[in-house]
């Protein structure tokens, strides 16, 4: 499809930061017109008196009502708002919905890759992992951050059986991944400077990466060992995995690239390769070492892109037939 | 014009700071096809090497090599590179030239509002100062980035022969404004946390702003007093300047409304702006106060874009007849 | 005096970061017992579950109620709470107290160098104006953070009756200067990356600035111009003041050298300085320049202790016969 | 030992960052005169050139000439110096030698628990695994940065034998570690709000490490698998190790507590820690959970003091009989 296409589009929870990166994204969009961001606490204010940025962009006002006449629906309010906005509305059965949140990632009921609920099926909203489903799907459970970037990668591997031994992660987020609330592992004078763990091999993302992982291979998954770190930066995800392989680094590599030939947004470097290259982009990179019979695998991401918004475009791009990278060809911070 | 122009564009020095982000542009530009991009010292590398982030974007090679063929030549290499490069190299007469350089910004014998060099007449770059003389220049001296800040400050004073007491300017920048060479105030543990001035009071664009501004003022141009600040951050410029002024704050807010009205990239906002409002796009805010007598104007722009190469590429976009907006629609970085 | 000297010292608001700085200072203080930390919100916590960095140093409990018998009594509320805090208990008439808010900085009716309330005098505590004052003091009123930094860099001048011109100033703080309540001005996301200005010219130590410098000053003091920037750090200060003058450069340094000769935090510097010479010291650096007629001050603290509690310790060694530099003998943190 | 001890100490190599970190413990230490700083680099120049901060502290200048008659010298050269400068002079036997650079720390011929080397014997100082031969030695080979933090958080389970499985440790290290030379790693525009790897599962002090672990256990010792990141920060090092371990939450924190019991500056905390909580001090802090069957160990250190000059300062103070924590007692930064 080309640029005649417009697809009318709204946000639920717009004035938080998946939902402000959204609406970066939208209103630069090609095919696409916001119809409204919707915001409880927000609603009668314009748009760029909470995005700032946005000032100049867009005469856009948060609204407090859902309006139904919408295409797609954007769903960015924080885990349990999902839920809460589906039970509560009534949406026309035309109308596509991409959760941002975990309500509809998976559930202990889950089967067939999708997760039921208010009469329609949440499929997986991993383009990499399964860009026919979604193509198809009217109903989207957007990935977790950190969940986006360990399952790429270990989707080549899963795919072929290969994880047969415990994986071991580590990954660094900025301080986007924890939104806009106020906390004090987000207060300037603390976080500055300043390291620290957290949920250490309890992640919350680990349901999602198991859910999918188990379902790709054809034995039994080991456990996936995750150790979350907060870092002094804003935007990105790096993750450090590694496993007992038997897969040369030649051949490691040309199992990914072959796995990776057809997906825009994912590139296997022949260098080590460093945050910023991925900032502000829709980009995944992957970087493979072996070292004492075991495969490494670093990737990295930007949270509130490929870990978020700029996926979840990806994601209406595919459901709406336009090209996948319609709107995300975005111009990296690079410093 | 419209999307059936195409631009044979050639960067010389395109491994520097302002090169690379020149490339980002260009590569996403609807109406410019990158030619060539020279540089001595990477010549026969892909440029993804250098600029990392454009891994996976683009398989363009660094030439050593400068080809004559190209519509527009950006000149990026360091002060003085530009003055050698004209002296070494015969362009074609229909080439025209962008040099992001200070070397034909301002010379002492300066008439007629441009500097000659090289059979050569270059007007200098600053779209809101006069946007009719760029599109019909051949050759274009792009201004610095302090300078940019601080003139679009006081254009519309001066304009109005209101600058008639000494004007006192403080700002801060951030490290990409240094470039990438290696030195000790750009060292990380060097400057994390850290603050420096430099320069006070004898900052090398004070030329050029003094020209501008001596320039459009009908009586004589007082004192410029610019304190310069190093910050702790990458990208961007925040400028405070004041001024004895008789002008009310809504005389003043008119006046400057009035003056960017039909500019696209410079918005008089109402509210305390913050620099990441305009960090990785080609915008520059201004906000206004009056206090004790005293015109206060800030003014954020990035250094790097409105800055440097963004402001590049809108006179690119004048000098080629194309919206002035083309390709510098860019998703702020917001954090 | 010597080590012999045992200080009873109990701090008031202690769960805040002068209270927690002064902590970190008096823990280590060879000639005080901290008696009793108090706090409204934390008491009975262990101390360092609040100032986490003192795990391991002390088993001090935070305490809610007053005791009186302290020798000296730091107040370290927010602005409001000494005034609250005096009204409320009734002192020793033998307990010296040191207020490290504007409480008693400045009122209307000042007169003859201190603010009386509550049958009191405050003392401004600034030891370079009047370390005999401080030395026959009871009770403080410690100095603000920007106030300090301005006042150092005006002192000199002032006393010469120097400051005939309009003086004009910028300045940047860190973070900790807003101290730990969570606001957005602190959340890391906005913060990181960015600059803002607040305040300008209408900052509220102007009128403790005011104050110092008129009194010492024979004839008018002319305006003071003051652009306070938020930067992205955490500890410190950095302000440049500049004023028309006829002193030459030799002359300035003469005169700032022989002023600050007999004071052990201040020193004169001839190389250009920058912020981390002095962060975690409680040291100020002076440094002078002289352009176009004007004279240029730089003048660099950290704004938890010159700027407030290490001050607050200064000027509790003077008021007990101390070394002036007892417990003040810092490491600096350097990167 | 009392304040009466005067121990002469020589710096070799003192221009660089473990050299001034080590001159800014030194200079405060009550039982040090600093005899001489010696750099081939900067030699005749003030030390405070060099080490800005330590401007109005010492007129120490920089010597180009060792001077033998010292009680004890550090080497804090780059790797190889300390072999070049063994080679090279001619110590007196009674001089001790503290060795900052890993020239001593292991060689394939190590043999109890010493590297010979020019007639002497290298003790490994790692005061909380071998104190007692530290107060015998005559010559140390400080431990590595990132070693100490392993080595504290494994040291209680290797003398209990219980390290029988693969250890899985990622650590971020601030930019210190690196030193001052400027690197592409170490630009400001590069590093700030960036994370990157290295090494990945072959960083250097690993040697060290298996080593230390090896003499320790009876059985042999399995791997230990070590991710290594650069974060975007000046100082200190945090790790996450954990292992599968049959021990209790409960007994673990017992072994841990009384493993340190007589330990300075080694804390086991009940409460999840933060880098800043050791930062700018000579302590090392750890914490314990139990997850899966996994024993998790976070250990945290300040790179440049308990992981470089700090420790230094403690194998001395042992070495001349002072009290282990003599001029260590240091104010965090804490922001």
């Amino acid at each position: 499809m080309g640029n005649e296409v417009s697809i009318k589009a709204g946000i639920v929870g717009g004035a938080g930061y998946t939902g402000g990166e959204l609406l970066r994204l939208l209103l630069n969009h090609p095919n696409v017109d916001v119809a409204f961001v919707l915001s409880n606490s927000q609603g009668g204010k314009p748009v760029h008196e909470v995005h700032k940025d946005l000032l100049g962009d867009t005469n856009l006002m948060f609204t407090a009502e859902f309006q139904a006449e919408a295409d797609v629906v954007f769903l960015c309010g924080g885990h349990g708002a999902a839920m809460d906005f589906m039970a509560a509305q009534t949406l026309l059965p035309s109308t596509k919905v991409i959760d941002l949140s975990q309500d509809f990632r998976w559930n202990e009921s889950t089967e067939d890759s999708a997760v039921k609920g208010f009469d329609r099926a949440f499929i997986y909203g991993l383009p990499e992992l399964q860009r026919e489903k979604i193509e198809q799907a009217k109903s989207i459970a957007n990935p977790g951050c950190f969940a986006t970037a360990i399952q790429l990668a270990l989707l080549p591997l899963a795919e072929q059986n290969l994880i047969q031994e415990e994986v071991h992660v580590s990954g660094i987020t900025g301080s986007t991944g924890a939104g806009q609330s106020l906390s004090s592992t987000s207060h300037y004078s603390w976080r500055d400077g300043n390291i620290s763990n957290y949920k250490v091999l309890q992640h919350q993302h680990l349901n999602e990466i198991r859910r999918t992982l188990a379902g790709m291979q054809k034995q039994e998954l080991p456990a996936i060992n995750f150790v979350p770190y907060r870092g002094p930066f804003t935007r990105g995800i790096l993750c450090t995995s590694y496993l007992e392989s038997e897969l040369s680094l030649e051949e490691a590599e040309q199992l990914y690239k072959s796995f990776y030939r057809s997906h825009p947004f994912v590139t296997v470097t022949d260098t080590i390769p460093d945050l910023k290259q991925v900032t502000n982009t829709n980009k995944c990179l992957l970087y493979l070492e072996k070292q004492d019979g075991k495969l490494i695998i670093t990737s990295l991401i930007d949270n509130l892109l490929k870990g978020a918004s700029g996926q979840a475009v990806q994601n209406m791009n595919l459901m709406f037939g336009l090209e996948e990278t319609a709107g995300l060809k975005l111009k990296a911070s690079a410093f």
